[in-house]
């Protein structure tokens, strides 16, 4: 099957690392969902906002190629598990799947929040959340259970440049998940994270996420 | 973006007529999933075994062409609503998603209860079912909350020929969804539904669905 670019989503992740990989640790991050051109059809959204949940199927843009198992970074980058046992984007087919929240609807595009997506990914198909044959509250969640609460402090510098209160509560959200890659355990390396325009520093050293520098979008 | 079959479901629904419009509805029939050859690796599955729910993502394989608003035959036909904002197959790219609940794993083929697919749709994707981040009971349900109950009595003939109990309840799952075509109400019309080999004919009149006729499958 060939799939068509139906919409690009739109936000404050515009690199890769940092990016959430459950899609309920970016509640506060709003994507926009822009139609494309011939998508772009008020009538396709007749109905919509009657709904508050939606499933988003996208594309890992990114990712290239696929192995039959995984390293889940959450397991520590050591336990290897099939990649249908996860939501690893190096998968034979690179289709992403996300539940968002629909906030909005704006001028033909649709604000969501709850979007682990990156600024630009393309989106196949936007389908209704259905609570009766969508939700089960009760399913067993496998070796992601135990990760599931894995969340770190974040520990901000005295001299932060000024930064408006959402964008600082977005940047804890995605900090207190640590993005590092897996399998990296290094106290003194300094990572960089690029969010809504702004170049952050960190470290992390005994299970705290220290911001050691952060810089201003050039205007 | 190019997809590649991975899997085809393989399960009693031989003619599209009588699919449940909804998975939850499928609660009672077993799906089997059967990798291609090329994805039938057992190291592929590893951990898949914890988990009690899984997402597939298939295709639509016999829908054709789609339009910007969809007559959702739960609404009697006549209401007309934004395509992104149903399930329907007449979709810009004709994607399915259906959260299915694992039964077990078998010589390689997945066993799932809650597909509602055809004998031999094309499976693209297979997820685990995360409850802490695809679970949303109390999500808005939009115009499918009043018709998500929507369940007829089931009256079979007394002459009918000998059905194992498990097919029976089966048929009888299909049937209380009323599998007639929207737009018809035609007490005297006859129907016919085909499901693991059996060839049911029956009536809708006052709301109730009335077997008239059961063939049994040649052997």
């Amino acid at each position: 099957m060939q799939l068509s670019v139906i919409a690009r989503a739109k936000n404050g992740f515009t690199s890769k690392f940092g990016i959430p990989r459950q899609s309920r640790e970016t509640s506060l991050i709003h994507t926009r969902i822009v139609f494309e051109p011939e998508f772009r059809d008020a009538n396709m959204l007749r109905g919509l906002e009657s709904y508050s949940h939606l499933w988003l199927i996208w594309g890992f843009s990114q990712s290239q190629g696929w192995s039959p198992t995984v390293r889940p970074p959450r397991l520590g980058g050591n336990t290897r598990v099939g990649v249908w046992a996860t939501r690893s984007p190096f998968r034979p087919n690179p289709i992403g799947l996300t539940s968002v929240r629909l906030e909005a609807i704006d001028h033909g595009d649709l604000i969501v929040t709850g979007a682990d997506l990156l600024d630009g990914t393309p989106i196949y198909d936007i389908k209704p959340y259905l609570s009766f044959s969508d939700s089960h509250p009760d399913a067993l969640n496998g070796f992601a259970e135990s990760t599931k609460d894995y969340r770190l402090p974040v520990v901000y510098p005295d001299n932060m440049p000024p930064i408006d209160e959402d964008t600082l509560a977005q940047l804890t959200e995605i900090l207190s998940q640590d993005p590092r890659p897996a399998y990296q355990d290094d106290p003194s390396r300094e990572y960089g994270l690029d969010y809504a325009g702004w170049s952050v520093h960190f470290v992390v050293h005994d299970n705290v996420v220290r911001v050691v520098r952060c810089e201003a979008p050039v205007v």
